[in-house]
């Protein structure tokens, strides 16, 4: 029972891509394989709400990410995982939070204070214009969620250092007034993490719209990554791998000799048409496999809400009788039992 | 079934005096013995945790509510009486509602702008202080305990007007984005309820500490009603009824010709004194029956226990199946069922 607690929620407001494949998905599947941690990994829909008012693509995305991370190899004997909205636990938990949150906190939130600033710049914009509760209030929806679990790691990208920072606030304030219920969580920040850049040399992100997803079929992968900028050098001049979407790309998927000999022929001046070939080649190599299992499991959506529920069974087994302490805690148990 | 619904919540953070009794507690329970009408009245437990961090205070208090609401007479076979807590449709229709408000709305609330305004006359405290998101957002969680019905009627006092308002608003938004599934709620004035003054001539309420609680047993009864404060005007000197405390509880309890008769007295020159037992006399006629219910009720909180939880499953008789629709409007149904 020393298993080491890691969570990791995914926001179910888009298709899975090769950003999110290296830099998320591939290391978490690792994770899910290492007998001293327990894993708790889930679609955060109440999340996808804040963004997304669109039902349907929520409801696909849930589908299109539950069947990724299964198609991708994740152990779901050790892993726990499972969509958040089959935990009602998680928002009772926000709501006794809610009540010890200082309103002050959320105010100093990085992403509130962006959007704020955002239209403090716009001419006649009241400073809260089209922000909702629910940008302004997920920090604690997301202590909730790691609360719940008594989450020890919570591997995360830079700018969600603080949301831990803030989790633990509110754990440390609910311990004060109510006793210690909650373990105190700690970022981990995925520093080796890759980032990769999307078609037009930006971060690849569903917001700029230049991404690559994981299982597009093999005819259209190959078609995308011949439509990834590169500047027009051309063949026999030597080029950077430096700041080079398909060298980027290409190294997230490839060995360390691997690499190093790309690194050499881009010495030599490679042409952006064979190199696009070499990436397409190596990262269908990676996919390819999984990419069968992802077609016959959308085939049977049955088998991959019997993996949700499963999971959320198991997470359960956790929330239900923790957050029947916590009510006991709070004062709100039965009169009588 | 077009009875009409009329829901009402009350806070579980003290203990039920006069001034409740009057003003809600007699007049809902006469509300649950209407046939066209369907009550709904809730323990407002979650509501209790924004102002009571005392477990044993809000644990203590939801069994004194339920059990005067029940030795009172409430007709259970007709209200459904129930426990907010014990409705997790709740929470989770709050989340949704929280997605979907304009925190714009919210700024705007009485209660959260007092609070501001109390600590702007502070030197150096920040507006917000001491404010919690549980203040900041509650009227978040009071339009999903009238949503979650579809009540079409909610008895409030003034102060609680904008409440509904914002209901309405948060009900508007939702319909326009997910399609119509709210019906929009309208407070009604309870414009003839009384209001009863306390030991001290302000307000009775539990915050000036100066109630009479309603099932106090008969001596200390006696013993508080004789500490109401009065003039100082001697037997024999005519008396003003208007203002008088005592005079405006005996109003609440006694008939349209009794109080004629009383008014009568006071224009005479009655004595404090004769009043302060005419007054006991009368409140102690209309409680002691449903005093001796009361420490019976609490003799056997069991029996408190199954009314409630009648009560909520009721309740989820409607709000479970309500959520499902919500959910699946809203995306974050099962992938598969």
């Amino acid at each position: 029972m020393s298993k080491s607690i890691v969570l990791t929620g995914i926001t179910t407001t888009g298709t899975p891509h090769l950003g999110n494949y290296a830099g998320a998905i591939r290391p978490a599947i690792q994770a899910s394989k290492n007998a001293n941690v327990r894993p708790f990994y889930f679609l955060a829909d109440y999340h996808a709400l804040i963004k997304c008012q669109e039902p349907a693509r929520v409801k696909q995305s849930s589908l299109e990410i539950a069947a990724s991370w299964l198609a991708l190899g994740l152990d779901t004997a050790n892993a726990v995982f499972y969509r958040q909205s089959d935990v009602p636990e998680i928002l009772e938990l926000t709501w006794m939070l809610t009540c010890v949150t200082a309103k002050g906190l959320m105010n100093r939130a990085h992403a509130y204070k962006a959007a704020v600033a955002e239209n403090e710049e716009t001419e006649g914009h009241d400073p809260d214009t089209g922000i909702t509760m629910g940008l302004f209030s997920y920090p604690i929806l997301m202590a909730a969620d790691i609360l719940l679990f008594n989450a020890q790691q919570v591997p995360v990208g830079k700018d969600q250092i603080q949301h831990i920072e803030m989790a633990r606030d509110i754990a440390s304030r609910f311990n004060h007034i109510y006793g210690e219920h909650f373990v105190l969580p700690e970022a981990v920040l995925a520093d080796n993490a890759a980032t990769l850049l999307g078609l037009d040399g930006r971060k690849m992100s569903k917001s700029y719209n230049n991404t690559i997803p994981i299982f597009e079929e093999e005819k259209k992968l190959r078609k995308l990554i011949n439509k990834i900028k590169t500047n027009s050098l051309e063949p026999g001049v030597p080029k950077e791998t430096e700041n080079c979407t398909l060298f980027g790309i290409y190294q997230a998927f490839a060995h360390p000799h691997e690499i190093e000999e790309i690194r050499n022929r881009y010495a030599e001046g490679i042409a952006w048409g064979e190199m696009k070939q070499i990436l397409f080649e190596k990262i269908n190599a990676e996919i390819a496999p999984a990419r069968d299992r992802y077609e016959a499991l959308l085939a049977s959506p049955g088998h991959i809400e019997q993996e949700l529920k499963d999971g959320a069974e198991k997470a359960r087994a956790i929330t239900v009788p923790f957050i029947k302490t916590l009510r006991e805690a709070v004062g709100i148990s039965p009169i009588f039992s």
